[in-house]
């Protein structure tokens, strides 16, 4: 019998990774396809996994908002999301000609599964991931499985504490204005400033400190509300040279030693970290739930 | 042989709620006692139940911080606790003698556990229970088993947002000033007007609005972090007429129709809920917890 193999996607607004591994995790062979329509990138998706039928597992991460309660009717598809034309989409039906049972959860879950076996996350029974890009998003495991209710999580969506006087922008949230995402987000920055958070530090001294004080009411609402051993900060604009620090800084000043455990390290320079993986974490979490799927044999 | 008995406790900061019960949860014998300091509760704690031995297995849902980690070496012991005397107290040494196998959680973990099985979360996958009282706290619960981390959850010092002009008062929490506790606890209250909620308001007409603004603030963050099929809010202040309306209103408000789902009816007169055992919650879930420590022989 052949080795049994395993697909993976992750799904991103910009861009799908797909991936072939072995049914111990080593990627035989991947791909990168524009995200278009659903009817354009579903069928080129599902030729890339037909070359390497029978898979005996599909794991997805992806964007949201998604259904990722596999009790649910509509497991897999997407909900209200924006992007035109992906509101009612389904995963399972690009996929079933395939005969694989299929895992998905949201990009950042499956992120955060890649940190936990692979990266930054490694031996955290309590983990948060967090990404600020496109979008701000958090994703929470609990001995590697993701936290979530009646749908997964929406953290980027908290309302930080604003000062108008500090900050006049408004927020572009289309939903509440000035949440973590209207403020924060990789977009919000262009919109106040004209240009990304880097370049925007040039003429503004005040604009990382107040980025990283966003991100810190999110930072210590996690602690406060999942208590994880370990906060990774990802994401494009988390590249910026100082914010981490700058983040770090303004989480441990708010929390002011309420919460006192030997994984708050003074400075929080292990609490808090970047992602290890880079790039990686998302496809590799999307294999580990191929591999789970295989394990679990859902579909 | 006999039939097996529970013990169960409820310790908060006033007074400890003892009972003993049959293994389906009936009660057989309780008793009330002054929280004092542990030199005085403990042994009158333990004679309670040395009355009624053997016991098979005792639940206890406590106030805190405490340590809930039964894999912790010091499992059952108050931590930073300002009460007087408490730090370091372990339930564990005082109920020894009875050789019975203990599970300890929070008193909201509790509570919540106990409106869970015979109350107003019953069905609920993903339960959030808060009390708002001398301290506010939630715990929350999925598939019945309590959600926390590296500690239990701490949701009560959440920063909500804050407007000077409305509300001058500058919080009482001695670690956070302005976090929710030092802004919407009883004490706060107090502090601020001088008088208990239902008083204040007919001097004050914004003075139930205004919590319930800084409630709500709680209540979108637990959708937000945890997405729960349902919010309990219970405990002294949510006793104050027309406070409960105005937190469902302005979590709506809030939450500006970004969540859809069927559990968030409209006006969130289900979603949002007082608690249906009313001061036995607590002691129920005290009993369930001793009936799994019976179940799981655990010590």
């Amino acid at each position: 019998m052949a080795e049994q193999r395993i697909g993976a996607v992750e799904a991103g607004g910009t861009k799908f990774v797909l991936a072939v591994a072995d049914a111990g995790g080593q990627i035989i062979d991947r791909a990168r396809i524009d995200t278009r329509t659903p009817a354009e990138t579903f069928p080129e998706m599902a030729a890339f996994f037909a070359r390497h039928a029978p898979l005996a597992g599909i794991g997805i991460a992806s964007f949201g908002p998604i259904d990722i309660n596999p009790a649910s009717p509509g497991y897999g598809t997407f909900t209200t999301t924006p992007k035109p034309g992906w509101s009612g989409a389904r995963f399972h039906d690009a996929l079933a000609g395939l005969g694989a049972p299929i895992l998905v959860d949201t990009d950042v879950n499956g992120a955060a599964l890649g940190e936990w076996l692979a990266g930054a996350g490694k031996g955290c029974e309590t983990l948060a991931y967090t990404t600020v890009g496109t979008g701000i998003g958090t994703g929470v495991l609990h001995q590697g499985l993701s936290r979530g209710g009646i749908g997964h999580l929406e953290a980027g969506h908290i309302r930080p504490a604003r000062d108008p006087q500090r900050d006049p922008f408004a927020g572009r949230c289309p939903f509440h204005g000035d949440c973590l995402e209207g403020l924060a987000s990789g977009p919000a920055i262009i919109d106040r400033w004209g240009v990304p958070l880097d370049e925007a530090a040039k003429s503004h001294p005040d604009a990382i400190p107040l980025v990283a004080s966003y991100l810190a009411d999110l930072a210590v609402t996690l602690v406060l509300l999942h208590m994880p051993d370990r906060l990774i900060f990802g994401g494009g604009v988390m590249k910026t040279p100082g914010l981490l620090e700058s983040l770090r800084a303004r989480t441990e000043a708010r929390l002011a030693g309420y919460v006192v455990h030997p994984r708050l390290d003074p400075g929080l320079a292990t609490y808090i970290t970047a992602p290890a993986l880079g790039d990686d974490a998302g496809i590799t979490g999307a294999i580990a739930l191929g591999q789970r799927a295989l394990r679990e044999g859902r579909g």
